[in-house]
């Protein structure tokens, strides 16, 4: 159902429950609606109206919340930046869309003279941070206060609710364009695997807002009426403490984070034992972390998506059933699940012709949860939106009973001597290795082969292991032209993305320096 | 999600399973999109393609299910008609929605002759009965393993699924006009609400196919990859039979089915322990007869829904959790629920102002799935859609909680001396008497009151009651001028509509002959 749609409903539903909290400051629900519907009428009173664009640049806090439900609410549609973006890309992202609206907070109040004479659509900025607002720009606070309320203007189905960029690391970010429909779509089918929830539920935020996993977490908290403890960026040490002091029940994160909580050294000491519910997703789960963390949390359920912004962001889920290290269930933790209910996927070659099972090709997917299409790029979209499905690019296999095996990007894939060479099954077999802590594998130029197999590793503190002891260990476990052919030790973490994905274009490119990969 | 992309993601993820189980025949679910394939590519051979309307006029079977699939799969769509209908209805409907395939099953097939001149729009008639085909008419299985498969359509999101007629007792059927999104989205709302479901799961389909709660049926196993163990129609032994036979482990039924199983001798010596969950709606649950199926069947959970073919049809439930009998939940039996996740829900009065909690008025309903309208008549469809809001003409109020408790139809409503006295109050008075069975209110001219109230009365075998014992009954429980005026016993079952519905327009109708009521 359209965003406002659900917050109304849970204002019906659970009125004097908390919205938000967020550091000291706690929202009821009625009191969050009241000042949605009068952020709405303030965007009214600018001048915002249907399909207008809003762009928001702000670390997470409970007013990004309720700017997500107040830009629908005034029948405009959002417009999410990341973060980690530089101002050129901000730049780019706000004259692409066009946006009439911007929102900033506290950390990026200060950088906004230097693109403020760039971005000439933007007739207001609005300062949504806790110090005081910088000359030029509007409170928040007074912007709530001296604004009447609105009522909704009722976006249906298939008007757009936001334009979330994706990329933008390299070449130029596309804006994806999700309707209500596709929003609400992968809502619906990805809390089609929650296990029965009962009494009040809170959720914890610390996926950023702007990414849509952030998103994702606010649609599951305001479709279930629950509570969003909001955490203005990850840190572990701070996940641990809130979860044991808020109680909370669920929480939605990124491998990567969930790594960095199993190995931090409060872990043992913290009180965990209310969380019953873990999501996780949008980057590979390495098999060993996943199964410390079903150890380590024996009363919590997991659920894995896998998925892209394109798709709202779900397509496939490992439900709890699955999350088992034994029993009839077992054996699917490398697997990214089936189809939600809220689309077909498939896997398919380059004439889009499905693969038998077990082999692999690229991931397509079409359902109620497919975008509009990227939004000012026809070409792009025409690539990529194609008789409804949206080509993923990450190659995969299906095994016999629907479940999806997502192997590669399609562009990350090492073809080596004519062999197709998926990093994935490369780095769990370096993973293997106890003295390994994280590694990373791409495809390095070769005069013989085209491409070599090169794997980065960085080491557990304290561990070694030379190159030529853990190739050994990978022939033990993989085909020999999957071994990595050079081994490189790193001590620094590895670039990642906001949503806290490595970054493996920038780990190959001084490799390719001045040479073209075939997939790029 | 689309029908076709249901069965298609059922088939991925349970290619052995049973799809369809109807007496000795089953088909596995790769057989069941094979067959549903092939038909379609009959029906495309048949001219058959986008938007072309296919009515079905048949009791329950597994070629029902096939059809509801194949008729999209083909890009057409569904004109299931009501068995209760006279043959001038079925005509009216068939030439109202321009039907060009009808399929009928053995016991419409001998009054075709009769109408069949009647119906021009109708090209081929296909024969999907048991027994020998008749002349004129096309076999089923010769349609289905002559026709080569079709690639599914594919229809999208807001492409019209079904055409469903609704009333046709009195008056002329209005043919709703469902999508594939109101479908899905009443499905997956619907679902939201489910216990988990582990394993294997089998639905018992005993509401009749044509019907909204028939197609709900249809759905949830669809979107389960669930076996449906299918019965022509509903008997209240075979019900039993069957739920031991094959371990059922859900049903959807209509309270008054709920009724007569309860009141089965065989009851106590049927085995029901496979029951999980027992879905039912479609008209207001006595409250004792609720009380009674959660202690006869205490292993299962219980879900009732609320809402009309309008909403696709569901728009609230009562979740397993409020179906107890004691603890902080209990209490709740006689509310419908609260708004599912697809739509909002209201009470307003005439001019579409929201009710304060607690007071009575007209009950309406928004989100992703309300209907397109009604198929040709955009009068009544603009009366009934207003600003997106479905009108349901149900009077109703909302708790603190946002549980909603329908009172009444508004049409049956009582007005009383200017009282408005809501029969299902009444009802639900006199039911607490030992003596009483069944009950229907209606309200009967009076000449100082303008209307009275009226009680019929079903005993139950071997108990008396006199009329003025049960009036004083009901002063016990409910104001002196609710309490019925007067009361009628009757032997004879109450009229019912296809649904299981009482027909209260045709009680109420020898009290009014040759006068108007107010709302009619």
């Amino acid at each position: 159902m359209g965003i406002t749609q659900s917050v109304k409903r849970a204002v019906q539903q659970n009125p004097n429950g908390y919205a938000t909290i967020f550091g000291t400051r706690t929202r009821r629900w009625t009191e969050f609606a009241e000042r949605v519907g009068r952020l709405a009428g303030g965007l009214h009173s600018l001048g915002i109206g249907s399909g207008d664009r809003i762009a928001i640049l702000s670390f997470n806090s409970d007013r990004y919340f309720e700017i997500f439900a107040a830009v629908p609410w005034a029948g405009a549609v959002l417009v999410p930046l990341n973060i980690r973006w530089s101002p050129a890309e901000d730049v780019y992202a706000i004259n692409d869309s066009g946006a009439k609206v911007l929102l900033v907070d506290d950390a990026f109040a200060a950088m906004l003279g230097a693109i403020r004479e760039k971005i000439p659509s933007v007739q207001a900025v609005i300062h949504m941070g806790e110090d005081a607002t910088p000359l030029g720009m509007t409170s928040y606070e007074q912007f709530v206060e001296s604004s009447s309320f609105l009522q909704d203007a009722g976006r249906t189905a298939e008007d757009l609710a936001g334009i979330f960029y994706t990329g933008g690391t390299t070449g130029l970010p596309k804006g994806v364009m999700l309707s209500h429909r596709s929003l609400w779509a992968s809502t619906t089918g990805g809390m089609s695997v929650f296990p029965t929830l009962t009494g009040d539920f809170n959720f914890l935020v610390a996926v950023p807002m702007f990414h849509i996993a952030g998103v994702c977490c606010a649609m599951f908290a305001f479709t279930l009426s629950a509570t969003s403890v909001i955490l203005p960026a990850f840190s572990a040490e701070r996940v641990l403490a809130t979860i044991a002091e808020y109680r909370v029940r669920a929480v939605c994160l990124v491998p990567t984070m969930i790594r960095m909580l199993l190995t931090l050294p409060s872990l043992s000491a913290t009180d965990l034992s209310s969380l019953r519910l873990m999501l996780y997703g949008a980057s590979p789960m390495p098999e060993q972390t996943l199964r410390r963390a079903i150890r380590v949390l024996p009363d919590c359920r997991f659920i894995q998506y896998y998925g892209q912004t394109e798709v709202s962001p779900n397509a496939t889920a490992l439900s709890p059933d699955y999350h088992v290290l034994e029993g009839p269930n077992a054996g699917k933790l490398e697997s990214a699940g089936r189809a939600l209910s809220c689309c077909e996927v498939e896997v398919v070659n380059a004439q889009g012709i499905e693969m038998p099972r077990g082999t692999v090709g690229e991931i397509r997917i079409r359902g109620f949860n497919t975008m509009l299409g990227y939004w000012n790029k026809p070409e792009e979209t025409a690539a990529t939106l194609r008789d409804g499905w949206v080509y993923t690019g990450d190659a995969g296999r299906m095994d016999e009973e629907g479940f999806l095996y997502v192997v590669d990007r399609i562009k990350d894939m090492i073809v080596s001597g004519g062999e197709n060479v998926y990093s994935i099954e490369v780095e769990s077999a370096c993973l293997q290795h106890p003295a390994v802590s994280q590694c990373v594998v791409i495809g390095v130029p070769h005069s013989t082969w085209g491409e070599a197999v090169h794997a980065i590793i960085i080491l557990k503190e304290g561990e070694q292991v030379v190159a030529e002891d853990l190739i050994a260990h990978c022939h033990r476990l993989i085909a020999g032209y999957k071994c990595p052919r050079s081994i490189e030790f790193r001590s620094e973490p590895f670039p990642l993305s906001g949503a806290g994905k490595v970054l493996k274009r920038q780990l190959r490119a001084p490799y390719w320096e001045g040479r073209q990969r075939q997939v790029n």
